[in-house]
């Protein structure tokens, strides 16, 4: 008899489900579309059953566990997924509940960046650890953080906002409204801001020039060549990065955090030197302690691989 | 049968203890002077000596739960205190196994801020709260911070060290070395050398003026006398404590921070500002749900009820 979770990962687009065993192994992976439901319940319908149906054709005895669930602006406690400005269903939304209309099962729902934490906690690279800060570099930053085994989900369930702490007293407008918060120079979007400020003032050569738009895979891609500038706008963000990763530790005190996403794949063009601002601005008691490391979850899993690790650890 | 323990605070000066019970009464305290012993080794015996001869005292049925020992620099999990600058004995003290060689009971060390958070979640305002910070602002500014119903120690029990985030970049020089520690503005120290500073450049008048030498009682008694430089300089403080505080809640999601010490002593001067500062750096999930509080601690008690705690939680 195999203990069976299924993971679910609601995005702005497309909602991707799997079949996971307790080892992290996904046994089935299938997605819908997130938009053009008429309603919730029709979307919620449709996801149950495209579910079950899979269900039905495991060849496997099983036990399903429970049911995981990573989405925008979700509530652990509640359940509910509130005002999440990128899905077409606005107000609070009773998506535990909902889903336990069709499957008598545990159901638990946390924001993508908690999930992918307790993924490395169960699957990855922090199995061992008690204490561990989770980062995922997309778009934004997300941050899922670990203090005695837990994830720590605060008074109301919406803990672990690192991507907001203020990195740069009045620096850049952040799509939340505030100014100057971490994710909007440490993410694809705040590098890629990053290269354009350093391009307008700039009179040096370099490869990012002759770009219309770019990206952050370009400025890895100048990077890998020698280009000085993209090394200078890696350093400035790795800088800010260390810092906010300082303040951290000393609040925290992890035994390692991991980096994950797109940046994060950048490798040492950011994590080596983001980890020689962190030592330079830790408390004495901490230096030379604190392991930054790539995230062990597979980039093309973590979604559902974190969904699903919220039922067995639960 | 009453359920007691022994809190113990181990300060640079003096130790002071007492014997408390299960609701948080001191049913006695002492002291004796932690300076002027030969070793560490005569001055655990003294301790010892002293606190069993109390205990001998006491004219009710008791049972000993445990010692708890609040100490600058402990180590919670290795039961040490470690390179203390302000106390006799350098190098790492196997604390609690030498206080166990005199008591076979359970003894527990860590740092004063933590152990008179827990003394606010075992006596004080936080009893029904899972996630809370407590903040002492006394010479430094130390903190205690819970999740889930425990206290933070991080994996090397050092965590909690919120005094030392980066509150000004390259700002004032703290003693730990770094520069713009939150402690060098947000403490008694802190907002004295905020006052000189302001002295410096303000061309205002000012009763603060007066002093040959300003403690921050004077600068809270000049604030009541509606002193505007005075008061510029609790906002000024008070900015720097609700930016801080609104990174922490991002961190954390506590139900309420609780402050405690002398400069909290200064109530709505330092309280009603910094609130407004910390709502304006919210996220907006966070806003108008989060209570900044003074501590219930009894000022004189809080030390050893703290301590005493540590026994109680564990």
């Amino acid at each position: 008899m195999q203990e069976i979770a299924i993971g679910i990962d609601i995005g702005g687009t497309n909602t991707v489900f799997g079949i996971i065993d307790k080892l992290g192994n996904v046994i089935f992976e299938n997605k819908l579309s997130t938009t053009g439901h008429v309603t919730l319940q029709s979307y919620i319908n449709d996801l149950c059953s495209l579910i079950k149906e899979e269900i039905s054709k495991l060849d496997i005895e099983y036990i399903l566990q429970g049911i995981g669930i990573g989405a925008p602006n979700a509530n652990f406690y509640k359940g509910t997924i509130e005002h999440a400005a990128n899905l077409d269903w606005k107000g609070v939304l009773p998506f535990t509940d909902m889903i336990n209309e069709h499957f008598d099962v545990p159901v638990y729902i946390t924001n993508d960046a908690n999930a992918a934490a307790l993924g490395e906690k169960i699957y990855g690279g922090a199995k061992d650890m008690n204490d561990f800060i989770f980062i995922t570099l997309g778009t934004g930053l997300g941050s899922g953080l670990f203090a005695n085994g837990k994830l720590i989900y605060g008074h109301d369930g919406f803990a672990g906002e690192l991507g907001h702490i203020n990195a740069i007293p009045n620096g850049r407008l952040c799509g939340c409204g505030k100014k100057g918060c971490l994710e909007t120079y440490v993410s694809a979007t705040g590098i890629v801001n990053t290269a354009i400020e350093f391009l307008e003032k700039s009179e040096k050569g370099s490869l990012l020039k002759d770009f219309d738009k770019i990206t952050s895979k370009d400025i890895y891609d100048a990077a890998v060549k020698g280009d000085t500038l993209a090394l200078e706008i890696f350093d400035f963000t790795a800088y800010i990065l260390g810092v906010a990763l300082a303040d951290a530790v000393a609040i925290l005190s992890p035994e390692a955090i991991f980096l994950f996403g797109g940046l994060a794949n950048s490798g040492d063009y950011i994590l080596q030197p983001t980890k020689e601002y962190m030592e330079e601005n830790l408390l004495q008691v901490f230096k030379n302690k604190i392991d930054i490391k790539l995230s062990e979850l597979d980039d093309g899993y973590a979604a559902i691989l974190g969904a699903s690790a919220l039922v067995f650890a639960n």
